[in-house]
């Protein structure tokens, strides 16, 4: 179990020796699970030393090229690297084109099945579900269709109050009942409460992923209460007329947006390249919301 | 003026912390070439201080994956830093499909023209000239078409010798004339041999470029007597079996080329992720053909 999430690229459009495109790599309750994937993004994997065959579920938020021209040599090295196991690849129409169309003139057919499911930034819905996690995509607001993703634990069961437990000597049995909020009639005929032998489940965490997307309100419903935003902020307030001509948001924007969701914490990444140093960045977005960290290439953000 | 070789990958399908894909620039005479384009030639270029607005030609041998899928995020690296000059890319059919595909999708136009020129594998030829540089193409033998290359210096002019130039006092402008072999007759009449007034021309230094490719002598007549050979050599004779399988070279099948193709120099690259350490390679091609030398990523091979 555990939740974390690695930053594997952290930079924009144009990648520079320090930031490279979108990539970002998600352990959650055992599942893995790759964000967008830009160039070089399986040479990231490998330095933060990330089997990449544990990877089963690719996840692309829009078809800019610093956001998936990396992934169909991650899949090429899957292969080479005899993997058997199905991937599946979340993602705009065209992806699946793009990528069939390169593999097939390698000249080998691939060791293994990918499934491509369409999302287009078209609509908010839930995509996968299983007993330890769920995950989300929304709309972003984009020069071209682009999801956010939302990736959430599932709800998690009552905890046994075991003073209690042991104190009325309720029969073992009862205990799974009682996790599901279910009470406990024993053969006697005896019925126990789970709500006197239970307490509050562990918290169960979500992370919400807006890259890239200029201000809109209208994400917030979606990422509402997230344990951790990670929100692109290509530029700080001195290019405020450039984010939303290129429909890119600011720090501080994406501070709001934070503030305005009530997450309880917020990651800064694709820094526009013609920032060095992220001062100003860190600033403008903690005069909104305090808790605002920018990411690097390589930082682990573990939220459990 | 000037011949060097920048290799900016040296490693074969697999990329390792050390060996990134298959991509060189070539400097010759003031023109700025890239042969092969793997995942990550941009950061390549980067890293090595290489200006890729430079580069306006682009040469792609094969359309495997670690020979190309660089080739797109640097093109559209160029167009973000607002190129506008011309960009010619030699390489098989479906190339131009692949790429024109990626970046229609992107939502902008490109700010420059891009000139496919469609090259095949399938016959030698020269496919560029210009008063200082040749470019040729011949087939390699590999699993799918395959281009090899030669970067040649067009032949240099005749030197004058002055100290009889001088002595002679013949006419400054037949200095002209004899540099291209030609006599010059004065005003008066009286002619004067270029032959007693030159001497030899510097050296013209050839490049080949011999990756991916099986063994295959029948590449000999096409980059004999180069100055510089580039031949993969993807396995050591340990697997020489596999070399022939998936028709790749030894080091030793390098060595013979080279040797029987009598050029000055060899460079091994195209390891497979598999060895470690490079002396196997070395000893076994070394046995044939004394002037070998495996090369790393970084390294720039300086002809004049």
């Amino acid at each position: 179990m555990g939740f974390k999430v690695l930053i594997l690229g952290s930079g924009s459009a144009l990648p520079t020796n320090h930031r490279n495109p979108t990539a970002q790599y998600i352990f959650c309750n055992n599942r893995h699970i790759l964000i967008d994937c830009g160039e070089g993004t399986q040479i990231q994997l490998r330095k933060n030393k990330v089997r990449l065959q544990k990877i089963d579920t690719i996840l692309i938020s829009h078809l800019h090229g610093d956001h998936y021209f990396g992934l169909v040599g991650l899949i090429s090295t899957m292969h080479l690297l005899g993997r058997d196991r199905d991937l599946t690849i979340y993602g705009p129409d065209p992806l699946e084109k793009i990528v069939r169309m390169q593999l097939e003139i390698e000249g080998y057919p691939l060791g293994f099945k990918i499934n491509f499911v369409s999302i287009n930034g078209d609509s908010a819905k839930e995509i996968y579900r299983d007993n330890a996690i769920i995950i989300r995509t929304f709309p972003l607001n984009h020069r071209i269709p682009t999801n956010g993703f939302v990736i959430e634990e599932t709800p998690k069961k009552l905890k046994i109050n075991k003073f209690l437990f042991e104190l009325d000597k309720v029969p073992i049995p009862a205990a799974q009942l009682f996790k599901m909020s279910q009470n406990y009639v024993s053969n006697s005929g005896q019925e126990y409460s789970y709500e006197r032998y239970t307490q509050a489940p562990d918290k169960s965490f979500k992370y919400a992923y807006c890259s890239d997307t200029k201000y809109d309100e209208s994400i917030i419903e979606h990422i509402a209460g997230a344990s951790l935003l990670y929100h692109e902020a290509t530029f700080a307030n001195d290019m405020k007329d450039r984010a939303r001509q290129t429909y890119h948001s600011t720090a501080e924007q994406a501070a709001t947006i934070a503030k305005k969701a009530k997450v309880s914490k917020l990651l800064l990444g694709h820094l526009s390249a013609r920032y060095g140093a992220v001062y100003t960045h860190l600033d403008e977005a903690k005069a909104v919301f305090e808790n605002t960290y920018v990411v690097n290439d390589g930082d682990e953000i573990v939220l459990y």
